[in-house]
């Protein structure tokens, strides 16, 4: 058996394991899935040698074409404030289709990763640097001025959590929409410096 | 028995169900109350005709202190950019503090919470209302130009969630602070408007 053979067989039973997911609503095992495939406990053993090796199959599927749409974004040609926001809207899009078409799923999804957060955390991390170098652009243009990219980076995933967060996506998804997540970027970028306004004003000075 | 011998002694049980809310860890019925309270179950009843009554008596005993701010604060004569941040800060402050003492206990009010959502319903329009008046004041002084006042609402709501929203609290807690909340209001000061920007590009253009 070729390395492409082996990897089409670990494909083909990482989307069997989603559809048993889907199908059971609850997290499956290396067990469930030999006897769903009819293949032998020792050959799913040899593609996912360990219980977490499944587990981590299914995360890498799940996140592959949002790192693949980070990826175009980061390289493409495109003016920075259309980058940013096509780094958000794209990925909401797609994770709000997927909620929509079934948010029992989508809700178990959220509560098995959030159950072995460890193994989905490498993804928040590449998704923080790739917005490091959206930023650093952004900052090399003149914006964001004078703010350390961590600072940046940190405000601005606040700001858009509505629409990187699958959980205020469940919470909140009629009240988001693109346009509006163009207009919090549009606000990022004509408002977000480190100069200090007047919102905080003197520190701990409180109601008279 | 006088009206406010019927009010405080309503008060002390709905202080006794909260207390008994954190130690079972589960929600608290008028039996359990009357058990506990060993008062007898019509005299409970007198005072919660319903199993409903004592659940809303809870919840408005939880978002007291949160009216009590954000109606101080509307009336306060506080320039309008530090309206809106202590509008926003004191309840988070308060509402961190309240998950860090007991997050078992706070998650458990929101699960109970979002089960019986029509009941916590009310006030989450309450802040929207509040809200909505400081946005007007605001938009008085020249702030927000051209933007009608829902849209404002629906724009300021998103940017600030991670401080209004227990779900992000338990989320996000070691990554929020006032600082950043502060930063996040000046950058609605400076930069929301209704002028489009040039984040959404021209409509349903994608990457070549």
């Amino acid at each position: 058996m070729t390395q492409d053979d082996l990897k089409l067989e670990r494909s083909k039973l990482v989307k069997l394991a989603m559809e048993l997911v889907e199908r059971k609503g609850t997290e499956v095992t290396r067990q469930m899935l030999a006897n769903e495939s009819q293949l032998a406990r020792s050959r799913i053993e040899h593609i996912f040698p360990e219980e977490a090796d499944l587990f981590d199959a299914i995360v890498e599927d799940w996140y592959a074409p949002d790192i693949a749409i980070m990826e175009e974004v980061v390289a493409s040609e495109l003016p920075i404030q259309r980058k940013f926001y096509e780094f958000f809207a794209r990925r909401f899009v797609r994770e709000q289709e997927r909620f929509r078409a079934n948010p029992d799923t989508f809700a178990l999804y959220l509560e098995l990763g959030q159950a072995r957060f460890e193994q989905v955390r490498g993804y928040i991390d590449l998704a923080d640097h790739y917005l490091s170098e959206l930023v650093a652009q952004a900052q090399a243009e003149g914006h964001f001025e004078g703010l350390k990219i961590d600072r940046a980076l940190s405000l601005i995933n606040q700001m858009v959590v509505c629409y990187t967060s699958p959980q205020v996506l469940m919470m909140l998804d009629g009240r988001l929409d693109e346009s509006k997540l163009a207009q919090i970027i549009d606000t990022m970028f004509a408002g977000l410096t480190a100069q200090t306004g007047s919102a905080a004003g003197v520190s701990n000075l409180r109601l008279a």
